[in-house]
């Protein structure tokens, strides 16, 4: 008998990752490119599933992709599952999902990297039961992928949980902020360029007892507490490149629980509050075994 | 045979209504009563559910009770359906699912007052398909009722979406907000009575012209795209007693369109902003018809 096997992609913005795997356990082969203009990045990745499969002498049941925004969702639209308004040269209004549902002949379950990411964490939590999960990615951008009652919550578009507003005390923080559409909205306050724009200097050379930590720990807790009142998540995963700077999640810790100053009553936010909001626990792996479950739950609807 | 009833109970800080229905648009029976000390104010809501069925001759499956909080809903919890911590004078403890499931012998389905009537409104809109859905009661106090994926959202312990931090810019707005725990979070900026202590006047008599409505605009604005950032609702329902200015709404689909400023494409934030927010369309009976829902979707798990 052949064997069934699931095909995951992460496409980013600067790299591209591929898999053939049986479950997340079972990888079979894996593939790293750069990104370059869509048809060849496509036929690549195409040519590694076809090629793979029948070198492996597999059976491709489905593939799920983690992809970069915005992308067109609505089952209802002429674009869906496009890039669309994207910044990045080449790739606007690219069809994603039909040209790999051509090229494949498989379903084909696409989504955006950061609810891929909040995916792959969420899968691989000891606790299932959970009813609230929250995962942000800190880096480049910021994002929010939120699984609520068993699924990833899309609504009207995606969540686009980096252009929440947030406190900023202008006489503290002169920074105007660098979003192009909010200015000193969550991202264009505590992204990883609006760090460097702030500080003249890369967020990974800013010393550990720089007061822009501090700071930066401040607005991320402020956003931490929209969201805690909101959603109320019983788990939140930080993952992205500011994040790793671990010295962040005590002090994030800290602040949450004193900006929500005991009005919500749970150990989870007083003396747990290490346990609710942590480190993702794939690292680098949360979007390409998020897109594997993709295209496994994808499957099992 | 007997007719198969459920029952119902809003119960408020100053009122309780209780209703007996076979569904929402049979309504068997009602009661309203001031709201008195625990004791006495459960005994009259048995005594009407008792002899109200016995009299109707139906028999009653379920109770759902929609409750002024906090409320601990931690089914592993001591104190589970319990009103808390409350600052209502004798009801500081007390059992509600409990007393109610001693005294009438049937299931009873327990959630915040506000959860209930998002609930209520959710159930009566045209379109079921919804993924994401929003209620908001703005008056005395400010919550948030959300229903993601088909569920109302509890996660950790319920959504307190009043608390959220928002922008609040001291130098157009001095008032430093009257949240005992927060300050300037959002019912501590645009809460009823945030609105007459900044003005020394009770909104209702705060002349349309004023230009405080437009900053009160302005903040809930400001709520509402943190939300649509963050659960991004198919709809947004606004109600509660400063709501019932109904210029509030022309000024909220304003401003919040500027504020998205065109990052999220949906003709829903543009063009059709005014079909995203809307004013309740069960008006003073969304709370009720809810805590029915409540009984009735309770007992369908």
């Amino acid at each position: 008998m052949i064997e069934k096997v699931y095909g995951a992609i992460e496409l980013g913005g600067t790299k591209i990752f591929g898999i053939i795997a049986k479950d997340r356990s079972n990888i079979l082969t894996r593939l790293i490119l750069p990104t370059k203009l869509p048809e060849q990045s496509i036929q690549e990745l195409t040519t590694f599933f076809k090629e793979g499969s029948h070198e492996l002498g597999v059976d491709l049941q489905s593939l799920g992709i983690g992809c970069f925004g915005p992308l067109d969702l609505n089952a209802h639209s002429k674009t869906f599952g496009y890039v669309t308004s994207t910044t990045k040269p080449g790739w606007k209004f690219t069809d994603i999902k039909g040209v790999f549902e051509n090229e494949l002949q498989i379903p084909i379950f696409l989504d955006t990297d950061v609810n891929a990411s909040a995916l792959g964490e969420f899968s691989n939590l000891l606790d299932q039961n959970i009813e609230s999960f929250a995962y942000l990615t800190i880096g480049t951008g910021i994002g929010g992928g939120f699984i609520i009652n068993g699924k990833l919550v899309h609504g009207l578009v995606h969540p686009e949980f980096g252009h929440i507003q947030i406190s900023h005390d202008k006489n503290i923080d002169p920074f105007a902020g660098n979003c192009l559409y909010h200015g000193d909205c969550f991202e264009g306050l505590a992204s990883g360029p609006a760090l460097e724009e702030r500080w003249n200097i890369p967020p990974k050379h800013l010393p550990e007892n720089h007061p822009g930590w501090d700071l930066e720990a401040e607005y991320i807790s402020s956003a931490l507490m929209n969201l805690l009142c909101t959603i109320s998540p019983q788990k939140i995963i930080l993952g992205g490149g500011v994040m790793h700077q671990a010295h962040l999640f005590r002090r994030i810790h800290k602040k949450t629980k004193r900006l929500m100053n005991s009005y919500i009553k749970s150990k989870y936010l007083d003396s747990l509050i290490s346990e609710l909001i942590t480190p993702p626990t794939l690292k680098d792996d949360s979007g390409i075994i998020g897109a594997l479950e993709l295209a496994i739950r994808g499957l099992q609807k």
